[in-house]
């Protein structure tokens, strides 16, 4: 099975853009490029837990676990530079299915230069299970953290929120080109991707900085799918779903008008907080009035 | 969970030789050694395919999805630098499996100074689930390949093989120590770690380096324990059992001499063939008759 899946691999990534990778050795050699540091990630899908196979189909299965690996790189203002793709594939059809998966990665990988270099393929009596490991680089002490918010910074998004399981979770645009065009342009002071739902990762911001945040309620951004597949307040989708994807990042106030400014045509960004002395998770509603918030997100069952 | 699992990990790394890895990013820093290559693996393990659980208990499946990792690493005369592990966890006491997972991993991380460096876990309704992601450095140009082989080459192996049903495949040594002292000592051709079975593996070896192998049948060195869990001749279980995670490498016949007569105490080293014209796997039985040799080897089922 491997071999065949192998040949198969090794044609397909011969014609690709992103550059042909030599697949046969018991590892894969990156020539690391200097002044670099090397920044990793991994993330593992399985079918029924963060897709469903048989609704997605097997490629925006394989799109979804590239991109939210993709997402994590983007979050340290990474560039991504290769990833290792490991299957756990179903007896029925494996190879169909495999391809399948691969096929649903390559768009993606094209689309940000990033080398599928390696991987790992076996057959077992259980669902579609995937992982992929993503390497990137950045430059030394360059690379965003969770932990550098500072007083008075505010928060921004790339984006919207809530609603993702309506589609978004599968077809998202990991946000790799605003992380770059941000880290080049702007003085990031800290970043997170919302996988997990607004309000707990902002609270996972704020405790790795050793601050508060107060979310401007009325100020979060609302995809218009909110509701949809969960009916509920959209405010609470918008702070609970997760797999938005959106990146949030603090700065100071004199770079977030700069950035609120930019006329690059890559960011579409939005205020949606602040950082406050003390701790935890606070919303301010349209009124001004301030309450605290739970830490609550979406957490596969 | 996976908050309570972080919050243990993060104490388990602060006091490991390894040195304290930084969880709480959307990935890790590794600043990059300078004039270093980065050599990368990736391996999926799962309970039922490639331990058994309630037979191994949860650390030495830990233990075998870093060893195995560590292998291909030293199939490449990688030093290894960095493990990254994603965990599925069967609903049933996730954290408990975990820490028992992780712990077996943590003996043969510090043996070989690798970092734990990052991960992912998620709770599902299957089996256990591990996939370990590795990173080495290497000299650039100077990790082994497959396709090295030069013709006259003799084929040495770093131990005994067969019967590791028996054990051996959950408590083997990944043969890193071997790899590193040889890489630096001795002009290896090429090399590969027999997991799916020394037939099916030194095929490869030829496959890759457009050559024929033709392995001494008589000269193979066979593992006490074969036969123990799957009757059959030894040297049959020897060619096929696979997960043995020895390296079988090439050299010359000059510093195939060298390396049987090293006085290190670091290898025990056997000559088990030589590189021949053509292609396919031959055998040669003790009264010198070669024959065809089924590139057959150990498929996980």
């Amino acid at each position: 099975m491997e071999l065949a899946l192998i040949a198969w691999l090794r044609e397909q990534l011969a014609d690709s853009p992103s550059g042909p990778a030599r697949i046969g050795d018991d590892a894969a050699i990156l020539p690391w490029p200097k002044e670099q540091d090397c920044i990793v990630t991994t993330d593992l899908l399985a079918d029924r837990v963060h897709f469903q196979l048989t609704d997605a189909g097997p490629e925006l299965c394989g799109r979804k676990a590239l991109a939210v690996n993709l997402s994590d790189l983007a979050a340290m203002a990474a560039r991504p530079m290769a990833v290792f793709v490991s299957l756990l594939l179903p007896r029925d059809q494996p190879i169909t299915l495999a391809q399948g998966v691969m096929r649903g990665m390559f768009p993606l990988a094209d689309q940000f230069q990033v080398s599928i270099a390696g991987g790992d393929t076996n057959v077992w009596d259980g669902p579609l299970v995937v992982n992929v490991a993503a390497l990137g680089t950045a430059r030394p002490g360059r690379a965003w953290k969770r932990s550098g918010v500072q007083p008075d910074d505010l928060l921004i998004s790339t984006g919207p929120f809530g609603g993702s399981l309506a589609g978004h979770h599968l077809t998202f645009t990991p946000r790799v080109a605003e992380a770059l065009y941000l880290a080049d342009h702007y003085d990031i002071h800290a970043a997170i991707d919302v996988s997990d739902g607004l309000a707990l990762d902002v609270w996972r911001l704020a405790q790795e900085s050793g601050c508060g945040m107060e979310l401007d309620l009325a100020a979060i951004p609302i995809r218009p799918t909110v509701g949809q597949t969960h009916p509920r307040p959209p405010l609470q989708a918008a702070l609970e779903d997760g797999e938005d994807f959106e990146l949030v990042f603090a700065v100071s106030p004199d770079v977030a008008r700069l950035v609120l400014e930019d006329e690059s045509g890559i960011l579409d960004c939005h205020v949606i907080g602040r950082a406050i002395d003390g701790d935890g998770l606070w919303g301010k509603d349209a009124d001004g009035h301030v309450g605290p918030l739970a830490a609550r997100g979406f957490v596969h069952r």
